[in-house]
């Protein structure tokens, strides 16, 4: 039973008591009490509950401060997301063997946009999957990572030329987060 | 009881048969059957077990060829690493909390001969502990990945000037799959 799916009305203040709830008395959410309420939700339904390491790559893609912690607005922000990744799942999932294969991630990751040569995805391929499946866990932490460090990419490509001049410490920041 | 740790006489023989063991049948040793045969060594003692995560950092840093597992050399390799990251967790662990807090990561991070901002310092704090403690687990991750972000980096500043010129998809690559 997920109260906070699929419905729109009403939503909103229902979802501020749940994220209360679950934010505790500093009134954020960090990493362990997101795994927490990710798996009482019942969001992942059949799936494995998520990793704390996929816990901490959700928060650090919506953490702009690097507080490691979230407020309400990123908490609605991140619980839309997890179930657009759900749906998504089951698009790319197109044999429903209840995991994404080489060729289905292949197509997944062109149908978003990127061009990954054949080399990037199976290294991409190898590190997230369990012997050759990826599973829904692994794949949203993968989709996040991809999409993460795309983006702290290309905010400094600032003519859009596929290729950008990194300081050592701000190439840290922004890949020891993620 | 683990066999293979503090004794250099005749280790590598039953090295290899422990390695044989862990591997199966296909003759390499993936992070799932690294992650079983880390908890069943004992070697991370009163620690909790390694995170499938850290096993996919630890395998990824020594997997030059990205098949995602560990041949006899890269797991002898792995193993002494694991060792060393123990006692170097110990030396770390000034105040015998059995867990890294800020100073003592921001020291450790200092001798290890890098240079961090304190903004920089305090991000990786807060993606790699839980209330401010970094435990066993999550201080290898974060020191193999910070040694391993900061080669990949360093392989391509060829004049060492602090500054790379990356690709998207060259950055990508190292960067997802560490
Ligand atoms: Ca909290
Ligand atoms: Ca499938
Ligand atoms: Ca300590």
């Amino acid at each position: 039973y997920t109260p906070y799916l699929g419905s729109c009305s009403s939503a909103d203040a229902s979802m501020w008591s749940f994220f209360t709830t679950v934010a505790g008395q500093d009134g954020e959410v960090d990493a362990e009490e997101l795994q927490r309420c990710l798996t009482q939700s019942g969001i992942t339904e059949t799936y494995s509950p998520f990793s704390l390491e996929t816990c901490r790559i959700m928060i650090a893609m919506l953490d702009k401060d690097y507080t490691g912690k979230m407020g309400f607005s990123e908490f609605k922000e991140l619980w839309a997301a997890i179930n657009a990744w759900k749906h998504n799942f089951l698009t790319v999932d197109q044999d429903r063997s209840g995991s994404v294969e080489h060729h289905e991630l292949s197509q997944a990751i062109a149908t978003m946009g990127y061009r990954l040569s054949p080399q990037t995805l199976n290294a991409i391929v190898k590190r997230y999957s369990k012997n050759g499946r990826i599973f829904f866990d692994d794949y949203v932490a993968c989709c996040v990572k991809l999409r993460a460090l795309t983006e702290f990419f290309r905010r400094r490509d600032h003519l859009q030329q596929g290729c950008v001049n990194f300081m050592y410490e701000d190439f840290l920041q922004g890949t020891m987060t993620i």
